[in-house]
């Protein structure tokens, strides 16, 4: 860590500010305090805010080959699918960047003016961040982004623990093949369903019990939703999916939709007398399990009832 | 991206939010939605909210030898000094950690606790986080803290942007020698002054007019407060510290005081005719910068008066 080193160290921050200053223009009234002081001061529409931070390492979520403005697109966009989730409203972003030697100066720039094009698109701006190099040559691009967010006025924030037995589980999009085989796909380019949220929830309002963006897989993220409300409720829950009625991206098998991950569409669990609103498809139901049953997720693929519980990135 | 290395990526992810779940009897009861959903929610003392992101990267801001549970210190304490700098109380934190295959399970979880540990300390518990292990072998540990604060009760938030002419220069502590030779020294192990921060504001009130955490360098940090403010009221400033005033820890030159940085003391610009509060060290003052005079920061040593604009980190 000598003098020059951190000078490469720390210069980029001064971009990254510099970058959000220069949109300063169209940074919105409720910045109160914008880029450039130790912290960003913000205005919210009520005394709750909600918080994430999501990042994307450069051979874990991105391969080498994507486009730095779609590396870019995916970190903000995977942090405002968890509002959508939430069914909150994007307020502010801040970016944390870890710089490989090989981007330079200008790689550098492009990745960052695309986090505040794609922060400003999503509604929640650039305010803040911290950029480093990597002192090891080989080290990768690594880009971290917090999300603030508020709960809605009605005062409806849609957790993973709400489900109750009878409820309708719903997606609100087709599922599988997020991950191309030359990378691509449409993990990098989905849209997050905030609006879908907000609709949901201003049609069903408490009729809405939980909700969650499919990140790692039908079957996991059905499973997070079954077990926080098991957990919460102390009732024991098991999601029965119909395999037929799981909607796919074109030229996707069912069990790509239930494991791919990263489609970035919301389920959702809603009171078994609620409508299934326009645009959703009704995926199954939750039932009690049997105390014996260890299974969170089973899925009827024509005769036989699978378990699914665990179908996804982590297993 | 195979389905083994998907699963790396995200088991450590269940760590950090089983880690700060186990610890959630000792979370605040405005932490509404605790770790495990797609978000947190947090309850606010006003509508207002203070946020940053500071990270820390292996080869940059800590050495090889640095044991883990300092560097959890680190990166958490540099976050904190943030919030003392705007005169706020911290919240809450969140983690994104990018992990070294080196470290192993045990290393991570290691690493983890301290980070959780530190967070609740300083009374920001850790709240959420996002965890993924370095596709390539050589990738360094990095660890990316978010941190929210609420501003004063009082409304006074100090920013790096009002002092004024005439205004005294005042420091919170020694500086100089923050990275000893070996890579330890006390950029590890300083303790952020954020009751400072509250007693210089209880006593002066409006009279504390801009603050910074010395970070960087006294030179470059007293520039900065310099230019902020002088862009802010159109009036040319320029600060004239006295050298044989600067505090200096011991064994330090002034020179190493005024460019060394990572001290996390507090600079504060006072009102002229504010006293010196018990504590602080009054080292200059602002007075009016001629027009055709670049320098921010004028430093009197001996019988000679050094341009110390530049002095630290970045140059």
């Amino acid at each position: 860590m000598t003098g020059s080193e951190r000078m490469n160290d720390r210069v980029n921050e001064r971009e990254i500010l510099a970058l959000a200053a220069a949109a300063n223009g169209a940074l919105p009234k409720n910045i109160l305090i914008p880029p450039g002081d130790d912290m960003a001061l913000v205005q919210l529409a009520s005394s709750q805010v909600l918080i994430a931070v999501d990042q994307v390492v450069a051979g874990r979520h991105f391969t080498a080959n994507t486009p730095l403005d779609l590396v870019a697109r995916k970190a903000v966009a995977r942090n405002v699918s968890d509002v959508a989730a939430m069914a909150g409203n994007p307020v502010a972003t801040l970016a944390s960047v870890t710089l490989p030697h090989s981007l330079g100066a200008q790689g550098a720039r492009e990745l960052l003016e695309s986090v505040r094009k794609y922060a400003a698109e999503f509604g929640c701006p650039l305010i803040g961040g911290d950029t480093s190099v990597h002192h090891d040559p080989a080290g990768p691009l690594t880009l971290s982004v917090t999300i603030l967010a508020s709960p809605r006025t009605d005062g409806i924030v849609v957790t993973r623990h709400g489900a109750k037995i009878g409820d309708r589980l719903i997606v609100s999009g087709p599922l599988g093949g997020s991950f191309a085989d030359d990378g691509l796909g449409h993990h990098l380019t989905f849209t997050p369903r905030v609006a879908q949220a907000h609709e949901l929830a201003d049609k069903l309002k408490q009729g809405l019990h939980a909700m969650i963006d499919i990140s790692d897989g039908l079957g996991l993220d059905t499973a997070r939703i079954i077990d926080a409300s098991t957990k919460h409720s102390g009732v024991a829950m098991q999601a029965r999916l119909r395999g037929s009625d799981i909607p796919c991206n074109r030229g996707n098998l069912m069990r790509h939709a239930l494991s791919d991950g990263e489609d970035h569409e919301l389920l959702a669990a809603i009171d078994a007398q609620a409508e299934v609103p326009s645009g959703w498809t009704a995926i199954g139901t939750i039932t009690q399990r049997h105390t014996e049953d260890q299974r969170s997720v089973l899925v009827q693929i024509a005769d036989s009832l699978e378990d699914a519980t665990n179908l996804g990135w982590l297993h």
